[in-house]
């Protein structure tokens, strides 16, 4: 499978999750998928972005950065949002923050089937520092 | 300039680093290198790694994965360590964490002028939480 292919692939998959056309996720996220380590599966990651969208409803990913080196791809997202409550146990209560992911894939077949995410919780406690609550 | 050179670069950077070698340090990053976003210049990507190896005696970087992209590096860095005081501003007290760092790289002519990196704190915060204070 060639580089661009999988950029193809990676390209699909984001579009996929900002439609959260969750139907198809199956298409792009192996059914035994594990994330930071640890076995969640299809269903179990499913969940995990149907509860992100329902606690930021206007959650878009957008990519910043994207390489790829065959069987992975790493990806740098950038982050626009208003969290109606607590996110990563912070009290953003609907504020709108920016924050990065930086987040790398393995692929089998085509398909996500490690993902290793750090998410920048230092740059949204910053900014609700600054603006106090 | 091919992929295996990239790959060499950061290996060199990385020991360079674990060395301690601030003497050699200009030989992989730029003089007028940003972090996240910001110029800090060699000197003050020096600077902040003096800070960490004195804020962390035992600090080592180690790889966990490896991408390289030209002109784009992307590591997982994994740590095993003890902040002897606060880390991120968290009251670690010389206890012993496990954490990892995502982390982008944009080399130019050999150097780094670019670096994107998110520290997992999350991941910190819960281990300190689990073992109590």
């Amino acid at each position: 499978m060639s580089q661009t292919s999988l950029f193809d692939i990676y390209r699909d998959y984001i579009a996929c999750l900002n439609r959260q056309d969750w139907a198809t996720l199956g298409l792009f996220v192996d059914d035994e998928v594990h994330y930071n380590g640890r076995r969640i599966g299809l269903s179990g990651y499913r969940a995990m972005l149907e509860r992100d969208f329902e606690e930021i409803p206007d959650l878009h990913f957008n990519v910043g950065l994207v390489l790829s080196d065959e069987p992975y791809v790493a990806s740098r997202l950038l982050f626009d949002c208003a969290p109606k409550g607590k996110f990563l146990g912070l009290d953003v209560n609907g504020r709108k923050v920016s924050f990065t992911e930086n987040v790398f894939y393995e692929f089998e077949d085509g398909k996500i089937v490690q993902v290793w995410s750090v998410i920048d919780k230092a740059a949204i406690e910053a900014q609700l520092a600054q603006t106090g609550p």
